[in-house]
């Protein structure tokens, strides 16, 4: 039947094409196209049905079948990513990674390709939450589905933190967090310490909040602590915006001592820090400052966007209680409340079942192989990995000597290949001579690509 | 085997409440418990899982199963929703309502019942939408999924306005819609105009903007336009956020008069006009400005919260090419992204199949039941409609002489029924004597009980 089905479609969408067919056309009735094409009407209602899943055209109900009537692309700054200026600023990689198309390469996106998640298990828990009518269809309490918030405030409690599930908001993302935490504390003008590098959406996530940026070099174990206090002194900021480990760009992880020291200096100078732990599941153990500092200066934000799925949208706060209640009413005013009750439920299901553990340990083993290989492939190419990466999917790599990251990134990009150039990374644009490899996402083709465009340099 | 598992989880429960587990303890082993109670493995194991799924225990993998150790409720402000302070303000019925436990009536929520939501349809559609990886565990594209933004495109067509797809942005909720407009176009001082009556969110909303809230009495048919005219002149608001029809709270609509005439002195007068239309689908055909303006001067809003789920999280917003753009962009930075884009396939799926169509003629006459079977309660109470509801499921009711609806919303919330009092819908705090009433959550028993109130102080 579905050689029958598509040669309906294609006589359909043949007869469009050709202006047999105009934009707002009946299209004959099932009946009368079953007996022109010599095919059954069943085959005709579901090469209908396909026609309409796919906005070819469209149903009206007691009418029929009508070629869709859709307005041409608007005019004004062009619509699809790959046309739009090509300028590198924070929003380019955000933008080619997640408005490629299926046959892109992305070795500079951020994310785990889908036959890493453990997909089986999401959907047993989706069903399993689609199964209640009041997951299925409210909107959920203020903080967040109460089924996860215990199991979180069950793994903290398991990191050695001692938190209330009440002191746990359930947020849309990782980024929607830290953005509500930003509207809470930050004024215009107010500084804000980044490290550099650093997230490059830490960047455009500020410049939303017209804060000043001001950055910390980022050493192999973390800032220095004599500088980041001298910093911190002088330029008075209200956040410090971090990943504790791995850190993202390069991987790398805060030293104990210096995971001891930042908020100790943050308190003295009442100075908040927002550590992005949303990689932190990818290593065993490190020092957290959340744990360290026990929710005092620091507020610890997650999300499941890396470990488990960025479809659900689900991320979380972690905070002072007072601070909470704040951040709730926030996300009350500014988005009738944080992500959805069924995700936050099968997120929870999978915490529950033991199969969240499992998962993640097999993710750390297969991710430390796929570190090495790609390593090993890219110093053949010349390519050096900074520091030492903890765990996780990125490497923070030096071009060899004479190679611009963001000159190859167009090149690449021309070519299908989405690269994360350094500059992105860096608020004091000091990197342009490293890039962020994805090592569960770069393919032998992708690298073959950038070998021949780096040769062009050379 | 229910039985002997609930009997294990009351002995665990029983011990842990008498103080002989104790917080950390370890539980006997799965086949210590079967030994020791007479039931097999299995059913121990059973048990133990309902206890980790309930935070009552935690499992540490390779060591065994413990009681959880949890935190002691933070101190600072109280946690629960009852127990906050309880002053009525735009928070207030956000809270009382989303915070309310399964045995608390809410008359004065702002969405259906789960039974009045095609959930069948809801289930099957998440299914199809879970079974592609992709949808299942990616980001998706940045505008969010294309399948939604051509159906919502198609079904503009359908009302006579052609939008391309690329014109639509999902969002998280109408809400974040909102908040996002708010974030490209106000600057803290800037004027917005609400009517009076307005949706008690916008005003929660533009506090957090630190916008400058202007009021426009709102009559049967929406403002009166010489009036509407004299206050852009005079205050020179950079928005007016309202919604078409029906208008919350008070569930009219427009005139075509209306719909015509304010697009026009908004363009006259450089403001743009939000169209927060997510009732809209409750009504079959209402004069939209959106339509008239050709989304030059207007932008529009929707959502499925009130018609599909809640929890599904998905808004849009239809806009100029450019206005899309920017708030495409702010959208990733803000919150790395929209909707699920699996909720939003889903929805999607639920479009195309014809079951929404269905599915919204049925709400429709059955909300036409509900209200003026309300009515007709609420009229022999002494309260009176306001207007005459073009549809959806508000009714804005004016108390008998005497009552004050703030009074009366904290008696009722004392008694666990949670009232929408005027004033929280009030820019002017001059709907003391009003109450919002949704004709599909309104219960007998929570008016008898708001009669017994309305009683004390007559």
């Amino acid at each position: 039947m579905t050689t029958r089905i598509n040669m309906v479609i294609e006589t359909i969408r043949g007869r469009i094409a050709s202006g047999l067919l105009g934009e707002g056309d009946k299209l004959p009735s099932v009946r009368q196209c079953a007996a022109a094409l010599h095919v059954s009407p069943a085959t005709v209602v579901e090469a209908y049905d396909r026609m309409v899943a796919d906005g070819v055209i469209a149903a009206v109900p007691k009418s029929g079948f009508f070629v869709a009537r859709l307005a041409s692309p608007p005019k004004g700054p062009a619509q699809n990513a790959p046309a739009r200026p090509a300028e590198i600023d924070p929003f380019w990689v955000s933008r080619q990674s997640l408005d490629a198309d299926a046959e892109t390469e992305k070795p500079g996106c951020g994310w785990l390709p889908p036959d890493w998640m453990p997909q089986e298990a999401l959907r047993r828990a989706l069903r399993a939450a689609a199964a209640d009518p009041v997951l299925l269809t409210l909107y959920g309490s203020t903080r967040g589905e109460p089924s996860l918030r215990r199991q979180l405030a069950l793994a903290m409690a398991g990191e050695g933190l001692a938190v209330h599930p009440d002191q746990v908001l359930l947020t849309g993302s990782g980024t929607q967090a830290i953005d509500l935490i930003c509207r809470l504390m930050l004024r215009p003008g107010d500084a804000v310490l980044l490290d550099d590098p650093c997230y490059f959406n830490f960047q455009a996530l500020l410049a939303a909040h017209s804060a000043r940026v001001v950055s910390v070099p980022y050493g192999p174990h973390g800032p220095d602590p004599a500088q980041f206090e001298a910093i911190v002194a002088r330029e008075r900021p209200r956040l410090y915006l971090t990943n504790s480990a791995p850190h993202n760009p390069t991987g790398a992880g805060f030293s104990p001592q210096i995971a001891h020291r930042l908020p100790a200096i943050a308190a003295a100078h009442g100075m908040v820090i927002v550590e992005d732990d949303i990689f932190a599941d990818f290593v065993q153990q490190a020092p957290r400052m959340a744990v360290l500092d026990g929710l005092q200066s620091v507020i610890r934000i997650g999300s499941f966007s890396k470990t488990l799925s960025a479809s659900l949208r689900c991320g979380y706060i972690m905070a002072r209680a007072e601070w909470i209640d704040a951040l709730c009413d926030l996300q009350v005013a500014t988005g009738f409340g944080g992500p959805s009750p069924l995700s936050a439920a099968a997120i929870a299901h999978v915490l529950v079942g033991g199969q969240y553990r499992k998962h993640i340990d097999g993710l750390r083993r297969r991710l430390a192989g796929a570190r090495a290989d790609l390593a090993g492939q890219l110093g053949a190419m010349g390519l050096r990995v900074w520091g030492d990466p903890v765990g996780g999917f990125n490497l923070w790599c030096a071009l060899p000597p004479g190679q611009d990251s963001a000159r190859l990134a167009q090149a690449c990009r021309a070519r299908g290949v989405v690269l994360a150039p350094g500059n992105v990374f860096s608020p004091s644009q000091s990197a342009g001579a490293y890039l962020r490899f994805n090592a569960a996402q770069t393919s032998p083709r992708a690298l073959r690509i950038m070998a021949e465009e780096m040769a062009v340099i050379e």
